[in-house]
């Protein structure tokens, strides 16, 4: 039997013209001064900074603002927003963005509340004693940060990428508007596709398995998004695809699809891209992602065998090898379906040896010497992943 | 595009020997003095009320307590617990048992904070204002009330069943221990499971049908949930399986298998067979089930074919009416095969056509004169499929 706990606190207000009550959503946390926070000019052109605004101000909220968040959110960023949150006397954060500025959100939320350096806590020697309260008005589907209890942060120097987990984060509403990913350029959109995806996969391929529940839900879910990211790659306006790819972004990391720990070496392995070339999250996972499988798919050839059958489609023939990377094949074949890279060249990136090895060194480093369940990868592993992915 | 509102803060904490974390999420709470709130002997003699009290001494949590509570759960006993709760100045209530315990203490959580009536909620005369915390330790997998936002009365005097809906009375957090359901009989385990089924199907069968993401983990859900009913069937003392069933619950009613507002006639329907001749609820649905089906299913045609092909296995050939009929069977014999009613004799009742009249009237009244999605019903409507049931 599996133990877990289940905890997704967060309040979805989900739909058309959503934006409109965020205001009012904020006022029933009993909060009154309101950190904006965001990133580039997008949320300024498309109109929905004002929007927000306007909300608040019908409220009775008043608020003041932060924006230039980055992808790969910078500790310096973070810094500023605590300053700024306790010399203003702001009692909520409220991201306006994607996963990033949620995740920036989140850091300063918790060190707005802490007296100690907030980077303890990502480098994991220290836990959080509280954190603000925060809201997200999402505008890309992918990160699932607005309903999770994770949030990754990269230090400036020496582009260090780590993240902290703790249920204090977790949003207290999402706002969640699909209408604002329409604009989403084709890139983004099929890199938030692969996190999402990533999200239930890292939970499905463990060696014990998951609930035969949990399974259904993380079969159904998998093959719903690729089935949509298909239609937006076609037709990047059709509404009704950005809805279920907007739904699925929340649902696959909030706990729903994974009643074991997961494995999460896939993420690991990509933070270390991230945090040194500055890519993609999605492409960076999607880089590593078919190299990673089939350097572990031996050791949990079951979880291989019902992925290619249940969620791919592969036909339940030959033996269990052949079919578990039939399923491995046709997961990088969607992935070159949605122009996403499947090795680190087609990333655009190709790093000398001496930089593998530095990564595979943080990567187990941050990992505390192991990462994975699939199988457990150590800093060698970790190194050979690299090297099959280095073309 | 869909528009809809998700809300689940309970707090799942889901596995073997679950119960002993008991008093440490009332303390996390913040509360003191706990209402104790259970049903019959069953909970002393298993030995389950003695672990919650030894969990909650260690949290240093004091305690009263009220049994009692039957099935379609008593007003009178409502009253009294309100009575108590404040005469012990109890600050948090904590429901040992399955769906008509947690319900009793949700209309007691809503009593203690209102200095009026607490029938008026039920009674739809008036909002709730507040609602003290409560918790559950969940004895029995059917009614999701562990996470829902309903609870459903029934006033002693006429035995009329009312439902109330509110966020304030959702559970803080619910204590899910698999092994406590595996003694139950099998008759209560069958009317579990055809609650959860019902709870989903309610949220299927409406003409604009769910997003793609809900309708796949809706199915994956109800085939998850018909296999493992089987399962219990033949080995009640499965773990595994009492531990699907049991997520299962919870899943099906809070909010997760439906984006649309849902159909809900067929609980309408049993309401009033369960408030006046006192059947077990899940029995009641399965009794009425297929005479609604038989009724609306060309109202809603499209949706009951997907049922059919998706959930029963229906092959996809002939008309759309035929697939459509021959779904329906399909979960009628699934329900006979379960040992569950597919009438009203085999639920043991036989009402005169003056009662089911009665019962028409009453059900017309509380749905405020109609209810349903996939066809809406009036009261003649109503009485109609009394009637087709009524062999």
């Amino acid at each position: 039997m599996f133990n877990f706990t289940y905890y997704t606190p967060t309040k979805v207000v989900f739909g058309r013209d959503a934006e409109a009550q965020t205001g009012t959503l904020v006022r029933a946390q009993g909060c009154n001064k309101v950190l904006i926070h965001y990133g580039g000019g997008s949320v300024i052109r498309s109109g929905l900074l004002d929007r927000v605004k306007s909300s608040l101000d019908q409220a009775g909220v008043t608020y003041t603002q932060l924006g230039g968040v980055v992808p790969n959110p910078r500790l310096s960023l973070v810094y500023q927003g605590i300053e700024l949150v306790r010399r203003e006397g702001v009692d909520f954060i409220l991201a306006v963005g994607g996963g990033s500025v949620i995740d920036s959100a989140k850091a300063i939320a918790y060190g707005a509340v802490d007296e100690g350096d907030v980077w303890d806590l990502y480098d994991h020697t220290r836990q959080a004693v509280g954190c603000l309260p925060l809201g997200a008005v999402l505008t890309i589907a992918a990160a699932g940060s607005e309903m999770s209890n994770s949030s990754v942060i990269t230090k400036d120097e020496g582009g260090v990428k780590r993240g902290y987990n703790s249920d204090l984060c977790r949003p207290k509403f999402a706002v969640m508007n699909p209408d604002l990913t329409t604009t989403l350029p084709p890139y983004q959109t099929a890199s938030g596709c692969t996190d999402i995806l990533m999200h239930t996969m890292e939970r499905y391929f463990t060696p014990d398995g998951n609930m035969e529940i949990t399974d259904s839900i993380a079969e159904g879910l998998l093959r719903t998004v690729m089935k949509n990211a298909l239609i937006l790659r076609d037709d990047p306006k059709n509404c009704d695809a950005r809805a279920e790819v907007m739904w699925a972004s929340s649902l696959s990391h909030n706990g729903l699809t994974g009643s074991s720990q997961g494995d999460w070496a896939t993420h690991g392995l990509e933070h270390e891209l991230g945090g040194m070339f500055d890519v993609t999250h999605g492409a960076g996972l999607a880089a590593v992602w078919g190299s990673w499988a089939r350097y572990v798919y031996q050791d949990c050839l079951h979880r291989f065998v019902r992925f290619a059958t249940h969620v791919m489609g592969v036909a339940d023939s030959g033996s269990p090898e052949d079919i578990a990377l039939r399923g491995i094949e046709a997961m990088e074949d969607f992935f070159r379906s949605i122009h996403m890279p499947t090795c680190l060249s087609e990333l655009g990136i190709t790093p000398t040896q001496e930089q593998l090895e530095t990564m595979a060194r943080m990567c187990s480093a941050a990992a505390g010497g192991a990462k994975g369940a699939a199988k457990v990868l150590r800093e060698a592993d970790m190194l050979s992943i690299y090297q099959m992915a280095n073309h």
